[in-house]
């Protein structure tokens, strides 16, 4: 018998298949269709409580209902106080814990819905994107005793003033992870459309397949790539607090993947997963003078203006000049491109050169730190299939380069098809 | 300058013209239609703010966004549980809450919504119908001292263990009268959409008018008899705590009706105003044996199958037996005939006859009790018009009379416009 947090969030509760108008004036989902998403996440909770299993459940908004009211917000005003966005947002999972708990009960499973507030949930005091500070877990506790399942509200928290906060991005599944850790339970399931996490992306390389068991770090280098099932500060949390994950699918009752802290048999795989995007560009300041603080100068620029840089490179270039390349956001590539123009002028560098049609790939594992020659074989692979590098960053874990968009598809087929041999060879 | 409560119902949120399908699918109110209701209403508490006022704005929920909450309730089960119910409930004013505030920063007024809970709105342990024990104002007296309009959900509270609880029918005029007695207010506004309370139904007798002045409880009495503009609940709330109120349009800036505590003019009007409904029916036992606890046995039964019984009237028929008639609500009128046709037989009376076509009218007034002859004036009105009572009932400041379904339209002129010339000559 084992004491599991089961998160459902918005694609188990009908959000996939959407595209309704976002004013909100479109037809929502019908309430049977609804209600059967419902009665089919209750049933999965109901096989657990069958099996003699302890469950929490922490379900995320109903995403239809909550675009209805961002577009009343947006309606009634250009800019709303965060305050009164938290206010209004925090409703949407109030009523999916409640709608589940009703679930629950048709199903003749004893359950009750609890907000975050009510089981004590508090966090900063920061509207839209608070940090928890402090779960309290003792009603969940006597909940579990009296064997009734509590449903959590995730994404929600209140100041220990009592003002109603939400966790940003991902919260939904910070919750989930903050009350296993709170609880001490055995693992966190995170019900998805999706069979688990996948070596890469299987519409890319055909051989791509689920992975088992993958450690903390490794998911974290994959999900922070834009191979994001799990979001990132869900998967810290958990790292932090040793919470094992497991990424399954609410369409069938195979197991998906266990995301868990490092066992020595993850070093026999040198490659995990392959991870790629599409969402960088890269500048490039060509011929600065070889003096202290030309780097300092153009970064803090960047910086001061909210652009997030990705990965910086410098080589010397001769002659007492460098040359600087760095990748950002594509949304941030103009923004950036200006201010690499300006300095460039200003401290009398030879131009700037940008190029937003590039992509990143990624070779991850925790077996690079053991086994050598891991970053000749990714650009051999690449070489073979006639792919320029244009530039290389590493990590402990992992191994990134940049390459042009157009040559993504290959290069995520060679590179993942290159480590899946080696393997299934060893 | 005054400290006011503005209470703002589903009337004013679009609730009126609705018809929409009950399953939840139909289109609900698009985002534009319902933030201009918001924005309705924001401009009157604007208007009052401008004119020096403070102001503590109380709102009940979106009624369409409710209706498609219980449609999906109801999918999920036949029975719902009473607490889920209440945790699913309370979003609805919540959601209200944070619109209103963002509209009211849209104008240019500092405001803050608070739940419920926020504002220490105690109830007892029961959901779906709690009554408030306590409310902590302190938190709304910090906002008004701060030049903020706090912005309360009606129809909620939450026990002293922190559980979800709604206040039931007309649950958000008694939160507006809670708050009102609460802060110590000098009165609490309801805008509706009619202009106040009127001396009968303007469609009934063309020269029905807007009373300026009534007391507590002849609003109750008008209240209860159907032409329930205010629940009775919260007018009898206001009586307990002396708080006044005045019922008033949304549409315009006019005075309505204030209904305070009984002032000595009041009694200079012999009816304030004529009251009736058509959701009776009458039932008759005739020939009761006339032995003590026949009339006990009798509505000792109705009572257990939940049936409430309005008037009661007993005649000795002479002859050593009764005749009892009694009026319920047409709704029971089946179940309590079955009864009293049980009874009967049980007791050996002669017949149980019943009539569900009947109408009650009333005429109210705190007057009443310094005038005489005011049933005489009455029974003429009715009998001029040949209306023949069925059955008369009379308490301190009202006095009805059953008569015929089809006989109320005019009842009702007659009535009202003979206590009207009364009115006009005095």
């Amino acid at each position: 018998m084992a004491l599991i947090v089961q998160k459902f969030g918005g694609d188990a509760l009908g959000d996939k298949g959407k595209g309704k108008s976002k004013d909100g004036s479109e037809p929502l989902f019908g309430a049977q269709f609804l209600a059967n998403k419902f009665l089919q996440i209750a049933r999965i909770v109901k096989r657990s409580v069958d099996d003699g299993h302890k469950v929490i459940v922490v379900v995320s908004a109903m995403g239809d209902a909550t675009n209805r009211l961002i577009a009343m917000a947006q309606a009634l005003s250009p800019k709303q106080p965060a305050r009164e966005m938290d206010m209004l947002m925090v409703t949407g999972e109030q009523q999916a814990i409640a709608l589940m708990a009703i679930a629950l009960h048709a199903l003749g499973v004893p359950a009750m819905s609890f907000t975050g507030f009510q089981v004590g949930i508090i966090t900063e005091s920061v509207f839209g994107k608070a940090r928890i500070k402090d779960i309290n877990s003792d009603r969940l506790k006597r909940a579990l005793a009296e064997g009734v399942v509590p449903v959590v509200a995730g994404f929600q928290g209140t100041t220990r003033d009592f003002e109603f906060t939400t966790l940003g991005r991902g919260g939904s599944d910070i919750t989930a992870v903050a009350v296993g850790a709170a609880v001490g339970a055995d693992y966190c399931e995170f019900y998805k459309d999706v069979d688990g996490i996948f070596t890469t992306d299987p519409r890319m390389a055909p051989r791509a397949h689920k992975i088992d068991r993958i450690s903390y770090d490794e998911m974290l280098e994959l999900a922070s790539l834009g191979a994001g099932v799990l979001q990132s500060r869900s998967v810290e949390f958990a790292k932090n607090y040793n919470v094992p994950l497991h990424v399954r699918s609410f369409l069938h009752d195979r197991p998906g993947t266990y995301v868990v802290p490092e066992e020595k048999e993850m070093e026999d795989v040198v490659v995990s997963g392959v991870a790629f995007n599409r969402t960088e560009a890269k500048i490039t300041l060509l011929g600065l003078p070889d003096r202290p603080g030309m780097a300092a100068e153009l970064f803090s620029r960047v910086g001061e203006k909210g652009i997030v840089v990705d990965m910086i490179i410098q080589n010397g270039a001769g002659g007492g000049t460098n040359d600087i390349t760095f990748t950002v956001a594509r949304s941030d590539y103009d923004a950036a491109m200006k201010i690499a123009g300006e300095v460039c002028r200003e401290i009398g560098a030879k131009k700037a050169e940008g190029d937003d049609t590039i992509a990143k790939i990624s070779a991850v594992g925790v077996g690079m730190r053991s086994h050598a020659d891991v970053a000749s074989k990714m650009f051999r692979a690449l070489a073979a299939d006639n792919i320029n590098i244009m530039l290389i960053s590493t990590s402990e874990i992992k191994i990134s380069c940049i390459i042009a968009e157009k040559d993504l598809d290959r290069a995520v087929r060679s590179v993942h098809d290159a480590f899946e041999a080696e393997r299934e060879s060893s």
